[in-house]
Formats: C-alpha cells, sequence, structure tokens
C-alpha cells in the first residue's frame, strides 16, 4: 500500500544564513528527519535498524530548490518510498510552506543498505517486505 | 581559458556523524568554500558581487557519494565552471582524499543571479566576461 | 508571573558525531529553539522583533553537559528568563531525556538588544513591560 | 614550555545566519579545530588517541562573544592549554579578526577523558607527560 507520509517542521534560526533564507545544505538533515519519521509510522526507528548492525548509507541527492523558506515559516515534508531494491532504496520529497502552500523544493535520495564495515549487505527479508510493501505503487508499476 | 581549481580541506569532527564518517550534508558547505575559492583565483571575493547587490543563489544540487570520508582526512576539492548563461551558472566537483588519492565524491551546482528581492538578473557584463573565460571550454563545446 | 516554557525535541541524526552522541554545538540551536518557542508561548514570534528592526544578540553563553543525548532520544529544554534589564536578558536552561527523566545539559544565555547596524539599544516599553512579568521572581527577588 | 597555538580559519558563507553574521554556535566547531591543531603541532592527531580507546569529552564551555564575524573576514584562533588533572584538562581561546585585528570572541572549554563506554579515566602516562609540558605555566603557578 502507498504510504507517502507529511512531517512537520518549523525552520530555526541556526538553519538560515546571510541571504536571510534557509541555507542550501540545510534541507538535507530535514529530509533525513522525514524518512525517519516515515518508519516510525510504519512501526520501526531507525536506529534499531543501525542496532542490528545495518546502515542505510546516502548515495545520491538530487534537490531543486524553487523558493526561499525562511525563519518563522513552518515546512510540511511529504515523503515517499519511490523504489526498493534488494540492496538499494529511493526516497522522494516535496517540501511546501505551511500557510501559503508554496512548493519550496524537491529532492529525491538514493541509499544503499551496508554493514558496519561498509560491505554492501542485502535488506533482511521482513525488512524488505515492509518497504515493498509501502513503496509507491505507481512508480513500481511505471519504473 | 579553462581554470579548475583545487581547495584543501581538513576534515573537522563537528562534520561527523554517529556512523563515524563525514555526514552527507557537510559535502555542500564544502563546495561553497571551493566555489568562493575559485572566484578568489580569478580576483573576485564572492562577498564582494553581495556587497554590489547581487545575490548567487543555489538552485540545483547533484551529488553522487562514492566512498566515506572521516575525521584525520585531508580532501581535495576540484572544482571547475562547466557553464554560464546570461543568468545562471553550472560549477562541478570532485573530492579526492589525499593520502590515497581516492575519489569519494562527484556533484553539481546550478546557481541564478538574483537581486536582494530575489527577482532573476544577469551578471553585469564585466563578471559575465570574466566567467566566460573560465569556464571549461570541453563542455562549452560540447554542450 | 513565573514562566517556564518546555520544548520537545527529537534528537536529529546529523547532530551526533563520530562519538556515537549530540555534538556539543548543537544544543545551541536547541536552545535558539526553545527561546524562540518561550516568546511564542507569550504571544511574539521572534522574527516579528526583528522586523521591528530588533536584534538579540548573544553575549555569553555558558553550558555544561553532563551526560550524552543520542539519535533516538527525545529532550525536554526546560527554559525560563532569569533576569531583564533594560538592554539585556538571560535565559537559563536545562535538557532533559524524555524517558528516563535524566538531566543532561544545563546552560544560560546572555543577550543584548541591538538595532540593524549592531548599536545597543533599549528594549520598547511593552518589550520591556512583557518580558519582566514573565521572569523568574525568584531569580529577581535574590539577583 | 608553555605553548600558545594559532589556528586561521577563512568564515565560510554556511557559518553565517540571517543577523549577517557568523551565528553563536559556530565557534565552537573553530574551537574544536584550533584544539586539534594545536595537538598536531605537538605531534599528535587527536584522531589517534580515538583509536587508542581515548575520547576527550567536552564537559563545559564559556564563551563571550564581543564583536561579530562575517564572511569574508579571516580569523586567527589563538589556544593554549590552561590546566591538566589526571582526568581533565581546560584549553582557552582568543579569537581575533585578522586584518583589523579585532578581538571577537574568548573561550574556554573544560574536557573529560573516558572510554568507548564513557566511564571517566585517567590520560595515560605519555599523553599526560606531554600535555603537562605544554600547559600555560602562569596559569599552573596561580591556579
Amino acid at each position: 500500500m502507498y504510504h507517502p507520509h507529511d512531517t512537520y517542521l518549523d525552520v530555526r534560526y541556526a538553519e538560515t544564513d546571510a541571504m536571510g533564507v534557509v541555507h542550501h545544505s540545510r534541507y538535507l538533515p530535514w529530509l533525513e528527519v522525514a524518512r525517519t519519521d516515515w518508519m516510525v509510522a510504519l512501526g520501526t526507528h531507525y536506529s534499531e535498524i543501525e542496532r542490528l548492525g545495518y546502515f542505510l548509507v546516502v548515495s545520491e541527492i538530487g534537490a531543486r530548490y524553487l523558493r526561499p523558506a525562511r525563519f518563522g515559516d513552518r515546512v510540511r515534508i511529504n515523503t515517499h518510498l519511490k523504489r526498493v531494491r534488494s540492496r538499494q532504496v529511493r526516497f522522494e520529497y516535496e517540501i511546501f510552506r505551511v500557510g501559503d502552500g508554496d512548493l519550496l523544493f524537491t529532492a529525491f535520495s538514493e541509499h544503499i543498505l551496508t554493514d558496519r564495515e561498509g560491505s554492501l549487505r542485502r535488506f533482511p527479508p521482513e525488512l524488505l517486505a515492509m518497504l515493498e510493501k509501502n513503496q509507491d505503487e505507481r512508480a513500481a508499476a511505471s519504473g
């Protein structure tokens, strides 16, 4: 079943830069928060995955900055799992400003599963099944 | 004339995360340092551009994480200007670990020129000329 | 009336470092979030103060790190206004781990009011009155 | 022998905030860079200490912000070891703007030595001897 998820964050002053807007690097930790939330909504905390000795490592990021976010803004991050492979997942994100609803930012992130030594690993079957059940079916059909 | 530029940085402890490696978001400020250095090597400090009322805003980022960087590593960021348009530039980057020479990370960044209010602006002629003179000619030929 | 305030935050992965715990510098943005929340609870957003041309600038920080916070932890930041002067305020903070209730961190921050040019300013009377009404009376009595 | 040490850093754009100056939290990673440099100047890299299973954990920070640093500024961080105990060290720092020489910031940091599990440990004799030899003698005399 398709499982998109919304995470709400208030822009922190420390996330702004001298242009008066959120620094472009600060969106990546937001995506990480959103992924963590997405997993919590599914019943797993990412720290559990690390406790089992697995690490979901970022292998690729693509991001488009459409409109600036500012201190005082509240943003909504819509996250969905776009694709699951035996060793790899792809998340996609849209960030909106709550209030005017403007789309500020879109991104994807690719992740690979590794062990503590950094070697590529396959998802444990239960985790893979859980992820597959929750990926965007439209994507799975077309991808 | 093609103008690549090398910037050297030592990984800061504060840039690592609980995986024991540099957090993926920390590479973006490194690219910003590298762009600043690239401009300094050409005789302009980016703060001068802002003093003239222009802002070079990040509009897109693409990044591939190939191997982790760790505290204690020294990295070399090779930067070059891939493409200049009247209102837009694209930089490309490769980050290597000094020592073993391993390629750790590749990325591009697209930037648009705006004024203080965020409206799109054309590069002032002298700045445009300077940028055009220093873009990667191989890219200009093929692009 | 004494006005302490609780802010709840989930530790972000990006806030951890290679020791596996929250990096000591990451607590300062948390305090900033907590101050912002404290003001919102009083009916003012800090961005409004900046819109009036005032800046509450950090002039001093003191912090004790008692126990580490980790990814997966939820923390509670208790904030109170310890002292108000015509141009200066002091906030104090305690950070607890939700769950075991352990005290992780204590801190204070001193702030001065400036204008856009960085010159020292007095609080506007309404803002001063609002702050004075909400400082810790026990402190005001003994201080 | 008294061993103060100077570290030079260029302000990064990502270190600024919407006030147009360096965010107060960003000075703490600078102090960490300065401590690392201080140790390198003595012939030890901090990552070696961690490889031996020791962690130098920040237990207290005190910082005064005197004048803002801005993007485009180069700063000099003067570091010295103020005090060594069997399980604890105290560093002190002054940060100056290169150019006008203005003192921008002063701070101290207290650190305790722990093992990987976070238990307090004594410095290994050679490391303690090295540290004692390099602390500020004036402080040792008066402290």
